[in-house]
């Protein structure tokens, strides 16, 4: 692939779409020919428009891919819409009928064997059927809980058990991510919202899932538990204010049992103010491995994966595939 | 592959093939099923005896490969004898033509395309022609230096640097270690050591071309530079003293320019009493990135990456690869 060009439309034009789809653009060997959005205020706009790009692509935001297709001819589609099967199924399907592969965002596809085989088991259909290859993937999932370790066990004779942490400092992100990891609300509001399962990050049972699988155990039991992490005194970004006492993000903590006991942990701090910025991965075993990062937080590295993973996705063989069934993914 | 025993040959019986043989004998899925080192006090033992176990296995080291075949089948050859091509190449030949596949700990052959075209290219012929595959690989050279810093690019939009260093504590390493880094040398015994090409660590050219290669650069020129590192006070190990003054290891740096300028440095640090032990990785770019390591070093994480890399061989199509044209190698 590397002497051609591909040709890619993005499909979801919300900030981390826009943010790739701009990407798209500075990238040689990459053209962007066109974007999908079903936002009234969008479609029907030159899309260099709706991107915040200085000067016009000449292709027109479309409601759906087809009418995309309609203007432009295209190789891949960056789909960057939504977390759940539900939402993004139908989408997945109308890109395979099209003919074209798919790096997703979407977390539920990062490795859907486990919690949706089912699902998983139709878009693999079509893939195949397409001739075409579908990918999940991200930062988290999709790497650094979940790629990133399983890497790292290459250089293991024995692994007893691998815990992942990792803790974001929320005051330097957008709004809305600020607003998900419920920063401003009362302990009472969080707990509501928690029972009604709305709080907390997506994708943590998908990384847990592909480090079982492919390491050949198996998930004997799943456990999640989310709390507020409260401030202790007055928290102030540019998007929120937070008093004493009021939340000032969260903490999830998920647990993957083998029938031995106790294998993975993945933790999962995203707050206000939160002063240790970064991500550590513990591997107990032969050797021990201890691992931290710096940098890998915000969305400038979601948009990399994704664009990076595009060749990849391209050369691979037809199917759903996961990250951990590719040659690793280097910047593009 | 993976309901299917591998049948795996050891090939070289020094210290790190010999821990591997034994690695061997304890993975499921794995069968030792013999061993080959031109050592007269080896050939011909039980390789139980030769590597140490408390049972024979019932199979004599032969002195070549053909020898131990004449006893058993095979599939794999795990090869761990010298790091150069001009030992090692008629040694993969031979295993190419009795139809085997390799994986491989020379250094040189981690990614021989930019030092050895000619010799790689030979050696990749000859894979397809057998329809077996052939891998370098290894901790240093084949993933801390090259194959982890280029996964870890799949989080960047822009990649402006890369700096590895890997610092380790030789004290706690075995002899030939110790002494292959200077330790208890003179600081005129090792300069002139050094001025004959005998001192410093093999590999960093392979780690360098593999990731100018891997991210489209051309390396217009390659310097590297080594140094000891000189004891201030008396240090004692198990295996050597060093007087204050005496060398008690060595520091490498090699550095790889594009034709902009510096694009990476690789520095290899091994001595006596080093106290802080651990690799680094910086990325500078978009986003920066910072990796801190520990628990890399040692005997034990060569060993397990080459047996780990025996299943993704058996996988692969024909010919000489590198660990960066693999899917990700995990624990088997």
């Amino acid at each position: 692939m590397s002497d051609t060009t591909i040709r890619v439309v993005q499909y979801g034009l919300g900030p981390i779409g826009s943010a790739m789809a701009r990407h798209v653009v500075q990238c040689d060997g990459m053209d962007l020919v066109g974007g999908v959005d079903i936002d009234p205020t969008k479609a029907g706009r030159d899309i260099g428009d709706v991107i915040s790009l200085d000067t016009p692509i000449g292709v027109t935001v479309g409601r759906n891919l087809s009418q995309v297709l309609e203007q432009t001819q295209a190789d891949v589609v960056l789909h960057t819409t939504g977390s759940f099967f539900d939402l993004f199924e139908p989408q997945i399907s109308e890109i395979l009928e099209e003919g074209l592969d798919v790096v997703s965002t979407s977390e539920e596809l990062s490795f859907p064997w486990l919690a949706h085989p089912e699902a998983a088991a139709r878009i693999d259909d079509a893939a195949r059927r397409a001739g075409k290859t579908v990918l999940g993937t991200g930062v988290n999932p999709g790497f650094l809980m979940d790629t990133l370790p399983l890497a790292l066990t290459a250089l293991c004779q024995r692994v007893d058990r691998i815990d992942v942490t990792r803790r974001m400092n929320a005051s330097l992100r957008r709004g809305p991510f600020q607003t998900k990891i419920g920063a401003g609300m009362t302990v009472e509001g969080f707990t509501a919202q928690m029972k009604k399962g709305r709080m907390g990050h997506i994708g943590l049972p998908e990384s847990m899932g592909m480090v079982f699988h492919t390491l050949g155990k198996t998930l004997a039991r799943y456990e999640s538990d989310v709390e507020p992490v409260v401030a202790d005194s007055l928290v102030k970004t540019e998007h929120c204010e937070v008093q004493p006492g009021q939340v000032r993000g969260l903490k999830q903590v998920a647990r993957g049992y083998t029938d031995q006991g106790e294998f993975m942990t993945l933790t999962f701090i995203a707050a206000l103010d939160e002063v240790e910025d970064g991500d550590t991965i513990l591997i107990t075993g032969n050797p021990d491995l201890e691992i931290r990062l710096k940098g890998t937080n915000g969305d400038i590295a979601t948009v990399a994966i994704a664009v990076n993973a595009v060749r990849r996705v391209c050369e691979a063989p037809p199917g759903l595939v996961t990250m951990r069934d590719l040659p690793i993914v280097t910047i593009w």
